[in-house]
């Protein structure tokens, strides 16, 4: 399988750094061919600019619109088409990133931001009206997956943690573009304390990411919910007897208990 | 009073910008002092980088101990410790950005991460022991506000809507940055169907915006928890009396109901 790996670190001699090198290794010995985008090696430009579209400055910029006829035309900016590119040729997507303030660090947000753009990650109108979003988009048959670090222990992000659960904290990736582009997503792989990761806990942590990555095509994914499988009304609000009565993000998936 | 208005749409004759415009005239009008940082025009580096703390590039690069050493010894890149002083003599910050993926849009992620560093957004040491964080640290007596827009309707963020309430996703900013650093929250002032608003709208939004800058020194914050307020346990997990049986993110704030 094609898999794309999107490495998000300042220090390739970090712990991320050491864990991408692994992962890597071991995906291609398992028979994977790996295509990286190494964020902090690639000099990614974070930015969302007029001049990614070509764009005449003087006139008032909708980055939308600006971004989709861009697109249309082949008149976006080449750093974006090559990741566009890398993202259709790949049957997996994997992010790697320390949490920082709770999401992800800037230039990765800015390669979302450059890359996902109108008639790419949103804004596909499906042939029977409507638009493919939620479950369905260009992205479909993808499977993706968070790989990610953090400095507090992982009670701080469990059901009651102070920090909010990861599933929450987490949600506006794999539910607001992961499975609203389309893909199959994962449960995430966490490396909790990593500021203070022992020689044996950094072992575990590689031994547990090279597992789940080798369930990766097998693993059944979070079940979200379709936005047009007939679970939400007109105005995209859940129909009340779905998970009557709930709220919070886990309502949005089919999980047993949610 | 002094606000500190963070600025973030590339395009100043957006909605966004004469939002801006007109809160700026409307606060100084009211007497108060409006600093600004207009990320786009500022052209504000958003990575995270070694280069930002004079680290020799030969070591391994910790952010966290980098970061805080540059602080404590004045070797701060200059844009940085700009910020630091805007911050500290700020009564109030308004983060204004349209969402673009749920959150923050990448120039306004890397202000956060390269702004609130160690020894400055966390880190703070209490004398008493632990850790100034969650309603207590550099920030405390600052009053925050986001304001923000989105193309899809207000229903979409409803509490069942499909995107997650828009409490949930501003939960990392809301909670994870601005009452992490000590500073007392304001809900958040929403423009939905940014896209499609009439002239009409645009007034009612421009009024409503004026009426929650008139009160924002006045209205009742979010009631967040005190980290250090006896709610968690030593593992900063709440504790089983509190909101016993319920999860989510609004288990961390003690509104009636919550």
């Amino acid at each position: 399988m094609n898999i794309l790996w999107v490495f998000t670190h300042p220090e390739s001699r970090s712990l991320n750094g050491s864990l991408r090198d692994a992962a890597v290794t071991h995906l291609t010995s398992s028979g994977h061919t790996v295509e990286q985008s190494d964020l902090y090696r690639m000099g990614w430009n974070p930015v969302v600019d007029a001049a990614d579209y070509g764009h005449d400055s003087t006139r008032r910029l909708h980055v939308d619109t600006a971004s989709s006829d861009a697109l249309r035309n082949g008149t976006l900016a080449a750093d974006i088409a090559d990741e566009h590119k890398k993202l259709r040729q790949a049957d997996a997507v994997v992010l790697q990133f320390p949490l920082w303030w709770f999401s992800m660090p800037a230039i990765l947000k800015g390669w979302v931001d450059r890359v996902f753009i109108e008639g790419f990650g949103y804004g596909i109108r499906r042939d029977t009206g409507g638009t493919r979003r939620y479950g369905d988009g260009l992205m479909a048959g993808k499977r993706a997956l968070i790989v990610t670090s953090m400095g507090g222990s992982e009670h701080t992000v469990s059901e009651r943690g102070i920090n909010g659960s990861l599933d929450e904290l987490l949600f506006p990736i794999q539910h607001g573009l992961f499975w609203y582009t389309g893909m199959s997503v994962l449960p995430p792989v966490l490396v909790p304390s990593a500021d203070r990761i022992t020689a044996e806990g950094y072992v575990e942590a590689e031994s547990l990411l090279h597992r789940r990555l080798d369930s990766m095509f097998t693993d059944a994914p979070v079940p979200f919910r379709q936005q047009n499988g007939g679970d939400y009304d007109e105005r995209f609000v859940l129909r009340p007897e779905i998970s009557a009565g709930e709220s919070g993000v886990r309502v949005h998936s089919s999980l047993p208990g949610a």
